[in-house]
């Protein structure tokens, strides 16, 4: 049997990186720890915001959800409120919505849902048929759920007079994210992703990522130690196949040398650090149709709903 | 028969990046060009430059060489000279050194040769010979060769007399490399690479990458097309294995997405471009040893150096 580092128990993980052996509730323990530590360090939170966590019901945000409302306990003047934005996918919705519903209730949190279908006139999945025989870019539906994810998540966190955004992106989410727009010459979105995004824009909720230093594998690790539903579907629709070249080659690199990812995190900070702050903010203008935040006139948000409203005329003369 | 963009002539080159066919002519000329305006864009050379080649006697560096002497006939005034480092590699680098002087000969380009047995007091071999048994991460000679022929280079520059030194870099080695510095959150070293190295030390002699922009690939048909000798032997010492996971997943990328190292290219100038110089000047120092440039108070070959010749006593006082 091999002890564990910090106490008599049995350990149940190994952790390469650090060459810790840890039992169960040391290992719970290290991820709470960790997540506040990351939370203090980019200064994420304030004795008195009011957080909205965007919960999925997936392993990430159920995680991020439970390990808040630990760390809340200490801090009475803090709110938790779970939102979960259901963008209308049949057959794998459902399972994650009950998730989110029953974890929020267990933990005491209250929950709201907001629908692709309210806030913007349609379910992901009649978009998807809109577009179906366009055989263009925008046509990869990850591509646009993750436009209208983050527009609806921005509109639910001010609906609930959210004074932070909380959203579960972990470590390997966030290396891939950082190599992709490396990889593709994305200068701006390199610099405008990271740990905290703070625009100055009185429609933006500030959004905060507490589990960004937390690799994927400890997140599944942690929500099953805690007893958090695990998702058994996964999303109809293709991946983005850059993302799964890029996550299949940070693996493999980590297998190696397993501080990789933590290594891109680190130079992406460096060189956000060293970019003025005024520059990023640059182009941070609000959109002419909807008054949200975007770099252009008018937000990739509101040029989708109009390509799909476009469409759906379109179609619907053509029948 | 598929016929050339450009002329009559069948088209023996497919370019998939910008869809062209291009005849052996049509190729070769369209190299040049490339190469005519890298040096263009990046301002890499004046009209009265003495111009240090490093020529290893390989592909890239044969390329680069009768590339250069081709540009040069429209500039009476720039001098060019052949330099080449023999690292002493037995069964290896002779073959190369023959290449390399055969070349510069019927170039009509004067050719010098240093190795580093007379720069520093010991060939490659016997440098490796020493380091046997260190089993530590200095021990990969890749890594220690290319610092000690980067120094080599420039005192070797200097001594002819160069106001520039040309070395033979191209797409696929500068992709490889920002990446790597990428991965390894090597900040600095990011910064400090690039088409043109220009440090402000009296000791530094400006160093410029011409074949930057041209992809590895079309570098081997160049040298092929225009007769130049190809290495039939590789190093017999183990190439540095980052470099090989990272070449292998940007040769994968590279299939589906063609642009992908040009644009590692356009983000490390972008980030560049965005640093202050100064930031990047501060810390280049002299080595007090050698008195070559270097960011530390004694310079990485001086220090190598030192270990080689500490093993050595060790070596001898142990037999």
């Amino acid at each position: 049997m091999t002890k564990c580092f910090y106490c008599e128990n049995e350990a149940a993980v190994y952790r390469r990186y650090s060459g810790e052996y840890l039992c169960k509730n040391c290992f719970i323990r290290s991820i709470e720890r960790k997540v506040k530590r990351t939370i203090n360090k980019y200064n994420m939170l304030t004795e008195t915001d009011r957080i909205a966590v965007g919960v999925s019901g997936g392993k990430d945000s159920l995680t991020l959800l439970k390990i808040l409302t630990v760390i809340e306990r200490k801090f009475p003047e803090t709110e938790i409120i779970a939102v979960t934005i259901d963008e209308g996918i049949k057959n794998y919705r459902e399972e994650a919505l009950d998730f989110a519903r029953k974890t929020a209730s267990r933990l005491g949190v209250e929950h709201v849902v907001y629908s692709f279908k309210e806030l913007f006139g349609f379910t992901l999945d009649e978009m998807v048929m809109e577009l179906k025989e366009l055989n263009t870019d925008i046509a990869s539906p990850c591509s646009y759920c993750g436009v209208l994810r983050r527009t609806a998540l921005n509109i639910a966190a001010r609906k609930v007079k959210a004074t932070k955004l909380a959203v579960a992106h972990n470590l390997d989410d966030e290396s891939q994210t950082a190599l992709m727009n490396f990889i593709r010459a994305d200068f701006m979105r390199l610099l405008r992703t990271g740990p905290v995004l703070n625009f100055l824009h009185e429609n933006f909720v500030t959004k905060i990522k507490p589990l960004t230093e937390i690799p994927e594998k400890e997140v599944v690790l942690y929500a099953y130690f805690r007893g958090l539903p695990l998702h058994s579907q996964s999303c109809p629709y293709a991946p983005e196949a850059m993302r799964n070249d890029i996550r299949n080659f940070l693996n493999e690199m980590e297998a190696k040398r397993p501080e990789v990812k933590y290594n891109i995190l680190k130079i992406t900070d460096r060189i956000r650090s060293q970019i003025s702050k005024t520059q990023v903010e640059v182009g941070v203008d609000t959109c002419i149709e909807c008054g949200e935040p975007t770099t252009q006139n008018i937000c990739k948000t509101c040029r989708f709903l109009k390509l799909i409203r476009d469409k759906k005329k379109f179609n619907s003369q053509n029948v």
